[in-house]
């Protein structure tokens, strides 16, 4: 093809809204569409080649229809799906882009993305780190991992929980948790929590919610802290299971407190510059589950909720 | 009697553990044990004539058997319940307190009592305000009204919510909340809020639980805060509800923390600075709701939990 001209672009788009859990055939490929390699005159926009995709539990949230207001909007049946990616800048109208940077944000399931809107579009500075790292350690994603290895250097003592044998050998001789439990095999996430954390616990990072997190309150500490990420155990019910311990929030002084990773784009850079060095000396331990190809896409994004991924899910759409 | 000879003791005992709603018959008066108007030799305890007593929600959670270690211990069946209460000293063996000293804190729900470890006594320094404040405004119970008025002196905008139309009066009329609406009247507490709050709720102080928090969670602004004293429709259900919008924490980013009084009691002295002048000028309105005698206190106890209470439910030992 022509640079600027005229290009089928590939996509991964939804089928419908869904409830309960996600099957691949809820999404589907097609090159019905063609895009062109320029941003329109006049525009402001970004066009981009995009490079890696992020597979995000999150997502699962905007593939159903999302009623009055809030901080998602879902994705359109029949339109392609976005997510966070990495992408090279084709041709920019935007002050802060030009051909042939590399950047990390907001994108298309697609092979080309044109980007209007280029506000939650970051470029990249440092390239002697994988690429890919840019939808997960260095962007969002794979969160726990991450939050393990990040408590230990700072001196926690650590203990994971994850959904198979291979994943918590991962946690305890990769990660170097110090503990690490199997929660399918435990029929009493108390008991397994009071075994693993026999004088309670501190810190509690909230990615699960429903019995888990029932499970954790009854196990925290005086004075605890849960910082709530996400709550994955509950994204492909029609109404999420209650959560029933709430009161050990007043038992024990607890303070819950959600965030955003949009909150902290502005200490981005402050971010980088404690963990490129970490990552560059091997201090931190970096998994991902690379998957070939946008038409692996979808059976990529719903292998999320089965826990079939072994570290950070992603879609390398093309490597340059 | 003759002072510091023995007397009978009249006592409210617990029956038995009980589950679900409490009735007055879980709570029976006896006049069985005498007790000695005197410090035993050698003890630092005192010997206090009850005067008021409290009638707190939180009783009913110690009327069931904890299992595990908790924050609280079970009222024993066929003991003497206690809860906070004022009190005249008696005999005193304890070096901060002496024979006519008027002390709040936790007692007996007893003519007399024993305190052998006077570690949550208080000793009452300002008596220009009637005794009874000392179970309520003054240490603890009744919240809901105080937090509305302390609210409306820091400038906010106070919505209350109640369970009767008489209720609903009284926060609006005589403690000038700026709405108030009946729950009980409601089909649909997350529209109520809305229409009371259009704007969100900045800061929920959370005494309910339940559907009502499910609601609150709905109807959060970002960056709002959560304080959790108490879940007083959670204490007569076997199992809570569940709480299921938690992931509206996540959304907009809201903290949500569990308080105790007793961590406050080191900054006693400095409530006492805001809230005693207050008091005074009038400022603040105080209801109570006073139960005569001893024998009344069951009934009133009970009472709590269908809301047949206006204002802080208290019962009236003697008088001085």
């Amino acid at each position: 093809m022509a640079e600027g001209g005229e290009v089928r672009n590939k996509q991964v788009l939804l089928k419908d809204y869904i409830s309960g859990f996600p099957k691949e055939s809820d999404l589907y490929i097609s090159t019905d569409k063609a895009i062109c390699l320029k941003v329109p005159e006049g525009s402001n926009g970004v066009l981009v080649k995009n490079l890696y995709l992020s597979c995000d539990p999150y997502m699962r949230l905007l593939m159903r229809k999302i009623e009055g207001p809030s901080v998602f909007t879902s994705f359109s049946p029949g339109s392609v799906i976005t997510g966070y990616g990495v992408a090279k800048v084709l041709d920019s109208g935007h002050p802060n882009f030009k051909k042939g940077d590399l950047v990390w944000g907001t994108t298309g399931w697609e092979e080309y993305s044109l980007i209007t809107a280029p506000n939650s579009l970051f470029k990249i500075e440092h390239t002697d780190v994988p690429l890919s790292y840019y939808t997960g350690i260095l962007a969002s994603g794979a969160v726990g991992q991450l939050v393990g290895q990040f408590a230990k250097l700072m001196g926690c003592y650590v203990v994971g929980s994850a959904g198979s044998k291979e994943k918590v050998d991962l946690l305890k001789n990769k990660f170097r948790f110090d503990e690490a439990f199997n929660y399918k095999e435990e029929h009493d996430l108390d008991a397994a929590l009071k075994r693993y954390c026999p004088e309670g616990i501190d810190i509690y990072f909230e990615n699960v919610g429903g019995k888990m997190l029932d499970a954790v309150l009854l196990n925290m500490r005086n004075l605890g802290r849960i910082a709530v990420c996400g709550q994955i155990s509950q994204y492909n019910l029609d109404e999420p299971e209650g959560v029933k311990n709430l009161m050990c929030l007043v038992y024990k002084r607890v303070r819950m407190e959600g965030l955003r990773v949009f909150d902290y784009f502005p200490e981005y850079s402050k971010f980088l510059d404690i963990v490129l060095p970490s990552i560059r000396e091997g201090k931190i331990t970096y998994v991902e589950d690379i998957a070939e190809g946008l038409e692996s896409g979808p059976a990529a994004l719903i292998g999320l909720f089965s826990g079939r991924n072994v570290g950070k899910q992603l879609v390398v759409v093309a490597r340059e």
